[in-house]
């Protein structure tokens, strides 16, 4: 179903939005007058905060999911997460009465078990990090036979996350940047793979921690290594991309012009701010993406024209309460 | 340029939709998941709080400020505001090069007065309440001779409002019921006359503060009648209707099937639970159609699909802060 045994071409992603239609929404793009004042050139924010589960991964687990065989569908589904890949294959489980097993570590955020819970999905907490989650899922198919969907090595996953930039280009095809947090790589392939098929003169930068970014350091060993994983605030785009990676790496390394490093002090100020001026409440993973748009790597680059992907809003308030009434406090 | 000269036309709102468009932002329709599940009927949330200048009041100042001639202009205009509205108004002016000014009073919070000299706009601070402002405005105008704005009792500000209805029910045909806070009555209005032009069968239900709501007294009263100001949450949805109401008041009577009275102590809880489920933090007048549609009234009416104005984000972030970590000490 993908056109070529590399990447997912444009078609592919047409199809795929064209498959996902009926269980996503398409979100705005809005013009950000204060963030276009900081930065010195046009910000338009792509709202996947206001995504259905709300963040961009229904996007890509729909793709997956939808073209599983009844066989695969029977099985039920099992997924690892940090907590907003389970929350849509969770969301996408019950809404096709598929079953679903979700298997997180411990920093998987409370307010995100809760909301996989509410969907019907049984929530497995394993583990101190994201790599022992992923092995006790491994041991779980083996021993039970689930089908496996995964979080973004995945080319169908990587078509669904793609659809996010056809979308952007539709309503604003003369951006020639766009910037989006990158974590195992999944929404940024299938960003870079939509917006360099627009056109190959449009910027692809990803944001990510400065502390042990997976993908980053994998792309300065050449191939896919192993990282610490630590708690953040940007808890949805902390670890490893896998040792096993197969396609976003591949993909990344090809396609992504520049990455940008973000520390974590200057997340809370800024989802502070953007919550004042956007009157929303986005995740820290989100922020990644804004802070990264305000860098002096992305104004050398001189763009006119920037989407910025806010992935996520899926923070508990009890949190943003935390850390956005004191924000100096955060370290 | 309106039709009749009573009430605005869906024709006159078809055209201030395409007078406005170059300025506004066409703002999303979504569904509300964890709403419709308490409602127990379809919620469907129409974003102005993602409007430009954080709320609908652009729709109706532009309608009105587009039309006005070179010489108009040239005054400058002037507006009184309980916030938004001159927000709006101060926007306008500096994208069109007019200098404007803005009447408040003591009660117009601190954001939103930072929010309108930020776009150049001059405000003037007048007396403790709306009225006190508005004879203010009054005096300037008679002295200076500047070109008045008005807020809701303006033909052309009501059918600019009423492109809020156009567009949602140009999204969603089959809703079957609409929900707007009510104030003045220029949201309400022009959602009205726009929602029974689609069908007579669409239900229109109001929100407003029970405590001294101005529309739904004057209805009592037959004629519009003045009410104490309060402060309140809900502050930009407060106030009374103008003793001298030409447009709003009979318009209201005529088209607006219900409406419903909001406490004061259910605002800050709903923000909380908005916020939380939502990821968007918006004003405590936009609360009150949440809490419409939440009601026993609009229960027993049993719609099967209602839109939901959420009219604004413009509440500042320590007051967001305030009341919805500590929902239960706000009364």
């Amino acid at each position: 179903m993908i056109e070529t045994s590399e990447y997912p071409s444009l078609r592919d992603i047409m199809i795929a939005r064209q498959r996902i239609e009926p269980v996503i929404r398409r979100t705005p793009l809005v013009f950000s007058e204060h963030l276009s004042d900081r930065a010195g050139f046009e910000v338009w924010l792509k709202l996947e905060n206001l995504q259905i589960a709300g963040s961009f991964k229904i996007r890509g687990a729909s793709n997956r999911i939808l073209q599983m065989t009844d066989d695969e569908r029977a099985r039920g589904i099992i997924a690892v997460s940090s907590g907003n890949h389970g929350r849509a294959v969770a969301y996408l489980a019950r809404r096709l009465g598929i079953t679903a097993k979700i298997v997180v570590c411990d920093l998987c955020p409370e307010n995100k078990r809760v909301a996989m819970r509410s969907y019907g999905a049984e929530v497995i907490v394993h583990g101190d990090t994201q790599d022992d989650a992923q092995t006790h899922a491994e041991d779980l198919i083996a021993q039970e036979g689930y089908t496996w969907a995964d979080p973004y090595d995945d080319l169908h996953v990587i078509a669904g996350q793609g659809t996010i930039a056809l979308e952007a280009f539709t309503d604003l095809p003369d951006a020639d940047m766009i910037i989006a947090p990158l974590s195992g790589g999944g929404l940024l392939s299938g960003v870079a793979l939509a917006s360099k098929a627009v056109s190959p003169n449009v910027s692809v930068i990803g944001s990510s921690m400065e502390i042990e970014p997976g993908m980053v350091r994998s792309l300065q060993a050449g191939k896919p290594v192993h990282v610490e994983e630590h708690p953040s605030l940007a808890s949805s785009i902390t670890g490893a991309i896998g040792l096993r990676n197969r396609c976003t790496f591949p993909i990344v390394r090809d396609l992504m012009d520049h990455a940008v490093l973000i520390s974590e002090d200057s997340l809370a100020p800024e989802m502070r701010r953007f919550a004042d001026n956007e009157g929303m409440i986005v995740e820290g993973g989100s922020v990644t993406s804004v802070l990264a748009a305000l860098s002096p790597e992305v104004k050398e680059r001189q763009p006119k024209r920037a989407i910025v992907v806010i992935s996520g809003r899926n923070i508990d308030l009890a949190t943003f309460h935390q850390v956005t009434q004191n924000p100096e406090m955060i370290s």
